[in-house]
């Protein structure tokens, strides 16, 4: 079984390292293998280096590297490099990076400096974290560089902010009037990333934040167009319990783009190619609702896991049962 | 008094570091300033980041974060990037880069790419250890990239290598047939470099290696002619005791270069503009020589910063004989 998923930072990575858990438990689906296709929105120059915070948060998740607690960064880390930028006075000084997270950084950043793309570096990257001995391919949305801009106004008019300033810098605080995808008109999907939406047996959309992560890889050319037309059925876990995110701030992304926090709103940024959606059992008023989504209610957190891979393999069972040719879980 | 040296890395941060003690010691030397030209030579580029080691040296003994031990390198390193690009595969392996290290690189390299030139940089670098306060300048000898590379054969045919791939992969055991300096047919002295020559009152040759050190800073135009035309005694300290180099392979880089390992033909290099020559007690019989050049005897091994004072001490007072309206010291 090949499944596709689109992926954002903490919520599709733990999402991803439950599916991988619940593959491993069901002998029918040792031979699936999955397709990731992570959102470079968030990507962001510092310190001269290239830093791909969703495409890391993936492959230290399911490489076992990942900082637990935080859910991004790495685990034991040390922070000599960034006190010494500190005391050089290089800026900025509010993107935390750990030493063994500059390792990644200087490395992607020499190979990118050698010509290779982004698909060929993160490849290099994910041999290191066993990802293709699992049956996981991580491919960027794109080799071109996309950046994810906010509108913001901190009392002196309007003015952009790079995605990371204001979600890390401003925790999102400052509300954003609006958010701008610097490079995406001449953005191309990356190789392998259409085929991997059309091939594909099942496509998955984790709990990610639906507007700067699924919603930026959304708008890659071409992505949307595949979602639409892929025989593959389309299963989505809403990243909103109760109307709220779990973690991160997607009610403010939402409310940026005049879209309610709910899960509901949410279903309807895919509904033109969404077939299946998980919701929370908080939100089971909507699964009883008519309409030709086929939406099934269960417990959404993520607290282990376990959890995840639970409602990895319902989002499966739910695949399976909107397109019967696909293998029974 | 305006003093001009000459530097490589360990013997001539030492040196420096000793001239420094010397001056704060000396009221009438109070208000003396040094101007540094550092060799960069052996600059490389390690995983897309630039390293300047005889620089870095420079900047860390003199502003008090040198690994004592090793001479090179940060005091109380830790490793965790390297470790990570060696997980990666990224290489080479054979240059150890600690944390702290990595941040200068790091630093250096974000800066570069900003546009700003190698001297900008490093003014940038010794603010941050202070040399400014201390009346010191660290000139890169040249904002143009010259890579010294060296011919060896190790069994199939001669071939060029990296001057720090000899000198620390090999540890200089290959003999080495010739040294190449890359770029130095299109290097141009930086900014300052030929004044503060021009203009000393007294220029100093610390005991750094004449072949690779001292030999490529003489190689960038401009600098031997300022050496010959300066109205400063140029006063020098031999960077061999009884003919053997007390820490590097000055006389590995001798052999290659087809002179004697001696500290006579060492002063031979300089014939054209040197006026003192300190040598060790060692080679004694040297001072006793006749001939123009100003020699004079005294113990050189620098084993702790007293005896780099000494020796800077020495130099300075040499110097002042050589030229009577040198301040005495």
């Amino acid at each position: 079984m090949r499944i596709t998923a689109l992926a954002g930072g903490v919520g599709g990575a733990r999402f991803l390292r439950g599916l991988l858990t619940h593959l491993g438990r069901v002998p029918e689906l040792s031979g699936a293998t999955v397709t990731v296709i992570g959102n470079t929105g968030d990507d962001i120059n510092l310190f001269g280096l290239r830093v791909c915070p969703d495409l890391d948060t993936v492959l230290y998740t399911l490489g076992g590297g990942i900082h637990e607690g935080q859910g991004w960064g790495r685990d034991g880390e040390t922070h000599a490099v960034q006190a010494e930028l500190a005391a050089y006075g290089a800026t900025p000084q509010w993107f935390g990076l750990g030493d063994k997270d500059f390792g990644t950084h200087i490395v992607r950043s020499q190979w990118l400096g050698q010509g290779l793309t982004l698909s060929e570096v993160t490849a290099r990257l994910a041999a290191r974290w066993g990802l293709p001995h699992r049956g996981v391919t991580l491919l960027p949305m794109s080799d071109s560089p996309v950046e994810t801009h906010v509108v913001v106004d901190e009392g002196e008019g309007p003015r952009a902010v790079h995605f990371q300033e204001w979600w890390v810098r401003m925790r999102a605080a400052v509300p954003a009037q609006r958010f701008i995808a610097v490079g995406m008109d001449r953005a191309v999907a990356a190789p392998g990333v259409l085929d991997a939406i059309r091939e594909a047996d099942v496509v998955l959309l984790p709990p990610s934040n639906p507007v700067v992560s699924i919603g930026i890889i959304l708008g890659v050319p071409g992505v949307r167009d595949a979602l639409r037309g892929t025989t593959a059925p389309v299963v989505g876990v809403s990243p909103l319990i109760g109307g709220a995110p779990v973690r991160g701030h997607a009610d403010a992304c939402l409310t940026a783009i005049g879209v309610e926090s709910t899960t509901r709103a949410v279903a309807g940024l895919y509904a033109d190619f969404l077939d299946g959606w998980l919701v929370d059992d908080a939100d089971a008023e909507f699964a009883a609702s008519p309409g030709r989504l086929a939406v099934r209610a269960r417990p959404l957190l993520m607290s282990d896991v376990d959890a995840a891979a639970d409602i990895a393999g319902a989002a499966l069972q739910l695949a399976g049962e909107l397109r019967p040719t696909t293998p029974a879980v």
